[in-house]
């Protein structure tokens, strides 16, 4: 976990009686990962390092760019060293097939913007829409799991958080099978990170759309998750804390089931509760 | 709170008797707003409405554009309705000084891109002290509060918190005086927004630096956050849970005291100890 897990030391100081030790505390490690397309910069995130391919391959997925494997014709290192002949592994270059459509620049992401005055959440869904290549999921009536596996998995994906457990600084994001078994797990120290490496690693194993599966996150639901999981074809996306409103809304004219405040007891479902046995 | 709450019908299902209760949730609002400069789109952030004015403030100093209310000539909602006759109230305007130079698109943010390969932790820290108009904070011993008082800033900021105790689906950022007084809170769906808000109505009172005060936030510490907290001129940054390690590396290059894990009875100081007494 070297490049995970950075460690330092703290003070630790105790209210009831003003002791204060200074002893050794793990961090999650935080770097820039910028990503390239072709030579151009596209965008930079900080993220934890690790799984940096999937994590491209899901950002490039969650904003539209490419919708399948073939599109993405290659990810590597930025080949070279920097001024101190050092390899940083923090600069990646997607190659793309020639005939994808180049994104505009970073402005106009998530929203299509234009001169009039009139962005706003419905602009915001009716963009996902256009650029969800699964489109809207069907509304099924048919069940996929029972209310009782769903509300386990967050306790199953925090058991199987190793860097969580090692810093309490990270989030993670987990693809379920219908039967509560995980299929695959990313932590990472933002929320958006964590989704995009654990889509971006099965959209390069052509698994998408993941019709199928469960997308259970540790934190809250806003409306960029549930576009991630929109453009991944997953029907249904599951939340330890709240919804925004605006999660509401895409999740129910996407045809996605949201569900929110998944604490074990007791669990709330906002949009397209027949999947939920 | 219009346009910060809204209610939808859930399903929420009690697991342990499978009972399902149809009722009616409060959700915290989440909108885009587009930030433009002069007539030029320049980001799009999801936020809850409202405080828009010190969000776009507040956003436009993290980024290292503006360091005085005098660069920031006005601020407006765009004029004007989109196709249906609405204003949305999302899109804000700012007329900056002519002499203000004008940012790199987004993939530069947070970081000096190169053709080189070295984008790094350090290279991003360096990018914030050159734009931290307010420099290095001296590294002073000088007791600023008492490690009891900071220990019960979360506890003061979660009382305060009107939309969360609604939502329990925002994050809160607040500025105190060192005797523990808060001084202005902010809530948001982006933990980000929560701090710009705080920090940008504080930036168009004139305030800054703000060299007196603890910012105290409900989150983690990013290395954003503390970016946020340099081009502000706060000395302590307070998070209630885990800091990641580009923070503290950023934090101690930049003088600032940096608390995690503050949880009443215990709290972390990772850099800059001295100013907690």
């Amino acid at each position: 976990m070297g490049r995970l897990i950075r460690r330092v030391k703290a003070t630790k100081v105790n209210i009831t009686d003003d002791r204060r030790v200074v002893r050794e505390e793990a961090l999650a490690v935080e770097e820039p990962l910028e990503i390239r397309l072709g030579h151009e910069s596209f965008s930079v995130t900080m993220r934890t390092p690790g799984d940096d391919f999937d994590l491209v391959a899901g950002f490039l997925l969650s904003e539209g760019i490419i919708f399948e494997p073939e599109q993405l014709i290659s990810l590597r290192f930025c080949a070279g060293e920097d001024e101190n002949g050092q390899q940083t592994f923090n600069v990646v270059e997607a190659q793309l097939r020639p005939d994808v459509a180049m994104p505009l620049q970073a402005a106009q992401r998530h929203v299509t913007t234009s001169s009039a005055c009139g962005i706003c959440g419905t602009a915001s869904i009716d963009a996902v829409h256009k650029s969800s290549h699964f489109g809207v999921l069907a509304p099924v009536e048919e069940v996929i799991l029972s209310a009782s596996v769903l509300a386990g998995l967050p306790d199953t994906l925090r058991e199987q958080q190793k860097l969580f457990e090692k810093t309490g600084g990270v989030h993670a994001a987990g693809l379920f099978a219908p039967d509560g078994e995980l299929l695959s797990l990313r932590e990472d120290v933002g929320r958006h990170n964590a989704v995009d490496k654990v889509l971006g690693a099965a959209f390069r194993e052509k698994q998408l759309p993941l019709s199928n599966t469960i997308l259970q996150v540790s934190g809250r639901a806003s409306f960029e998750l549930v576009q991630k999981a929109a453009m991944a074809g997953v029907p249904i996306l599951s939340a330890v804390s709240a919804p925004s409103s605006l999660a509401v809304e895409l999740a129910h004219s996407a045809g996605i089931t949201l569900v929110g405040f998944s604490r074990g007891n007791s669990l709330n479902v906002y949009t397209h509760p027949g999947r939920i046995g």
